[in-house]
């Protein structure tokens, strides 16, 4: 099962699946609650010229969605492959999505074979993903005030002008997500984005025990580009992770990209994947 | 596999998939070249206010995207998935891949075990899709001058904009696709839809003959409330079809929803699908 990340859909592997698929791994990759054609939009969104403070303060109409809803999706598709037979079953997250996979894993560590970690976040402590940001080892994370508009804390998700007609600001946005790729890839990428993505599972801890999430066995893919989770720290998660289950260490792979190596190198990345799922 | 329709991307399937998957289908829904990750978008889009002249005849940057390449797509994946052991292969399309499943048909037909039409073109006679538009039986289509922008012979693509602030050229839109959705859901759809589609492939005939094409089995899902391919149309279709190969009728059957019945009732339209594949 393919996870996909904060203000991305499954669309984001619609490459990467059948190459999967024709490597024999049977390949499901739900939506999101609130993601995709779930997504939800503030109404200053569709206004241009955009009112900056409008849109910097208006509450996300996808405030609402938690981190347990994320879950619930998950383990409910794990619930539907397991009655038809499939398995063993493994989680691959990209990015934000290694808070869902981190905690359906604790919740149903039995239904799951194996988790693998795709420049994610792999929070483990009490502190949320939130508590990571401010860090030293993020200090290189390029999602930082050059391109996140409004007070995630105030309005509910962490929110982009993916509709930016400021050239400036999309190529941060490029730069912070993917920096290999073609300017016109990248056009196709931020029109599919939504500006929302919900702050809750940002917010929340996992609740990771070494009893449950530590008993699943977990590869963790580091893009070495990477300007959304950098390598420091995807590199401190690896080493929380190890010090919560040192009898069950984490699979560590690098993987030279952005983060978003599913569109510039689908090829090879299917190949890792491939050589990693239960 | 599942092939999505013009303006759309593998995207639009992404509730209908997991639900075919859990019942033991294997699902691929690859993107068509120049959608999805692939689209491609005229200057003049992303300039607001929009200069609507300049919209309606900067030509399209897909203008040179054909039905061969789609065929090519669809074709690469039917071979990886028959190397890989999978088989009977069917191919589902909605809307315009109708289109190119059908060529794909003719060119292997011994590769593809059945063909389902969702709402589709299915043009078997010299005619190209465009020489259907206007005719009386596509009286009731809404891609009409309320929502259609520029001269697709022109542009080289049938273009609407997505990303209108006129509230009655969206309803006009949403009322056209999706009019059985809700105004949020539609909201979403319509910020992943791309404005531009190719015009190519509505103006190449399949070359469906008895011989080949009309070898494969075929079910035809006719949406009753549909305002994009109106039943008539749709009829016309069948009627063609079953007089190019009398002794393989398409098998029809009627579901009661608008042109897109993966958003207002995947779980029944999953059903529907689940009992027609080869």
């Amino acid at each position: 099962m393919l996870v996909h990340g904060s203000w991305f859909g499954a669309w984001c592997f619609s490459s990467l699946a059948p190459l999967l698929t024709a490597k024999n791994i049977t390949v499901v990759a739900p939506d999101l609650p609130g993601h995709a054609v779930g997504a939800r939009f503030p109404a200053s969104f569709s206004q241009r010229p955009l009112d900056a403070n409008a849109f910097a303060s208006e509450p996300s109409p996808l405030a609402g969605i938690s981190l347990a809803q994320y879950v619930a999706t998950i383990l409910q598709t794990v619930d539907e492959l397991a009655a038809a037979g499939y398995g063993p079953i493994t989680l691959l997250g990209h990015s934000m999505a290694g808070v869902p996979i981190t905690a359906a894993a604790e919740q149903a560590p039995g239904k799951i074979a194996k988790l693998i970690y795709l420049s994610a976040f792999m929070p483990v402590t009490a502190n949320p993903v939130l508590g990571y940001l401010g860090l030293p080892q993020n200090a290189g994370s390029q999602v930082n005030s050059n391109i996140l508009i409004g007070d995630p804390t105030m309005i509910g998700a962490l929110r982009f002008d993916t509709n930016s007609p400021d050239t400036t600001y999309m190529a941060n946005l490029k730069n912070a997500f993917s920096a290999d790729s073609s300017a016109l890839d990248w056009a196709a990428i931020a029109h599919m984005m939504q500006p929302d993505d919900p702050a809750q599972a940002y917010g929340t801890p996992t609740g990771a025990t070494a009893a449950n999430w530590g008993s699943v066995k977990r590869s963790y893919i580091g893009c070495t580009g990477d300007n959304i989770i950098p390598p420091a720290l995807q590199q401190l998660f690896i080493s929380e992770a190890d010090a919560l289950s040192p009898a069950n260490k984490t699979d560590v792979h690098a993987f030279a990209s952005s983060h978003l190596p599913f569109v510039s190198q689908p090829d090879a990345l299917a190949t890792l994947v491939a050589s990693l799922v239960a």
